[in-house]
């Protein structure tokens, strides 16, 4: 049995690139993204899909890891945690390389807005452009067990982090980058915001799992500006902004 | 983009028809599931995929609502929770009428079992025979609000529930309509375990919601038997068990 999805929309972000997102959802609640719907349906017919939608603070998103596609799913992947040392069965993991592709990321509804219809959400883990299959209402009842969890080998691998520091004042730059109209209809960022973003991010320490742990400069994309960092002694120095 | 979904297995449940199925996973802790993989990969491919999905006691599962597929989506539908007397935006509830059909339910990790290749889960709320389209452990970190949940219409609609009683001694006919196997692959339940997923059941009143709040007679298919319900001042009797 086939069956061929159609998304709802796409889903912009603060993420024009793959490095620099966070590896789950919530961990960066400066990360916004906005759904726009698609065409396939007239604006009326989202609309009434959207309605009783404001009234939740949290959503599921069920996305398309998109970009993992050409590659196929992989039975046994390196989890970042795991600094890419050991290989774990895919469905014990939540890497994009599983059969279907589907995503799913617990966000905070900021607002819905019923005359785009748009729905700005936010802590997003999700590549701009990526398409959206699903939106849905957290149920505080059946969404968290009862009893005592097990997070098997998530237990002894803490997501990283770093302690983030500005230097050369390149935090005063961040408002020189900043459109105020973004283009993927999202609100802009304030030059506190976009700042806050980038610590949150930078704290996470998106580098690929080998590069993990060294010292070293890597740079990553967010917003519409680059971001460089060097990581000296488990301090991430950000000291550079520039378009 | 039209992707089209593969399912990796099929989930054999105690719930052969749409009546008595829980609306939400997790409400009745009694009914089980487990999950076939597809022949469309060798068993030692499922196998690497669900290395150490063993150490982690809940997961979610994926699916295809296939049910629903025929009949299509609806931008608008009468959640039972509000008794079927008012309209929400699917996108607003859980129901199965929703675009691309998915579902995803929490469920408990009973066991993996690394020979056929298959894993037994329980609190499904998934009729038997559904495509499954993903396995993933549940992250506590991830998959839960930071602060404040507002739960929207739920807040003011309790899932429905009746005090249950036998009558006739019909539990004791349970244990003639066991099979000692279940040709599903599902470990079989002892009589005292299916009578508690019977009672479980009929507590969650499963009626139609235009039937809800009334007296009256019903009954449901569970495992391999009927179960016939008398419904009197808040009150759901038992009163036959049937092959």
């Amino acid at each position: 049995m086939d069956f061929a999805l159609s998304p709802i929309g796409v889903l912009r972000t603060c993420f024009p690139g793959k490095l620099g997102i966070p590896r789950q959802p919530g961990l960066a609640p400066a990360a916004r993204g906005v759904l726009h719907f698609s065409p396939d349906q007239p604006p009326e017919i989202w609309r009434q899909a959207l309605s009783g939608l404001d009234g939740f603070r949290h959503v599921w998103i069920t996305f398309l890891f998109d970009q993992a596609v050409p590659q196929g799913w992989k039975s046994r992947i390196r989890p970042p945690r795991l600094n890419g040392k050991e290989k774990i069965g895919v469905f014990a993991t939540r890497s994009p390389h599983r059969p279907n592709f589907l995503g799913m990321s617990l966000c905070r509804l900021e607002r819905v807005d019923l005359e785009g219809p748009s729905v700005l959400v936010s802590g997003v883990d999700i590549m701009d452009g990526t398409p959206i299959l699903d939106i849905r209402p957290f149920h505080p009842e059946n969404d968290v067990p009862t009893g005592l969890v097990s997070s098997g080998w998530l237990e002894r691998a803490a997501e990283p982090a770093l302690s983030v520091g500005w230097q050369n004042g390149a935090q005063d730059r961040i408002a020189e980058f900043l459109p105020s109209a973004l283009e993927s209809g999202m609100p802009p960022y304030t030059p506190h915001e976009a700042q806050l973003l980038v610590e949150q991010l930078v704290g996470l320490d998106p580098r690929p799992a080998h590069r993990r742990g060294c010292d070293g400069n890597w740079y990553a994309r967010i917003l519409s500006f680059d971001v460089r960092v060097r990581v000296e002694d488990k301090m991430a120095w950000i000291h550079e902004i520039r378009g």
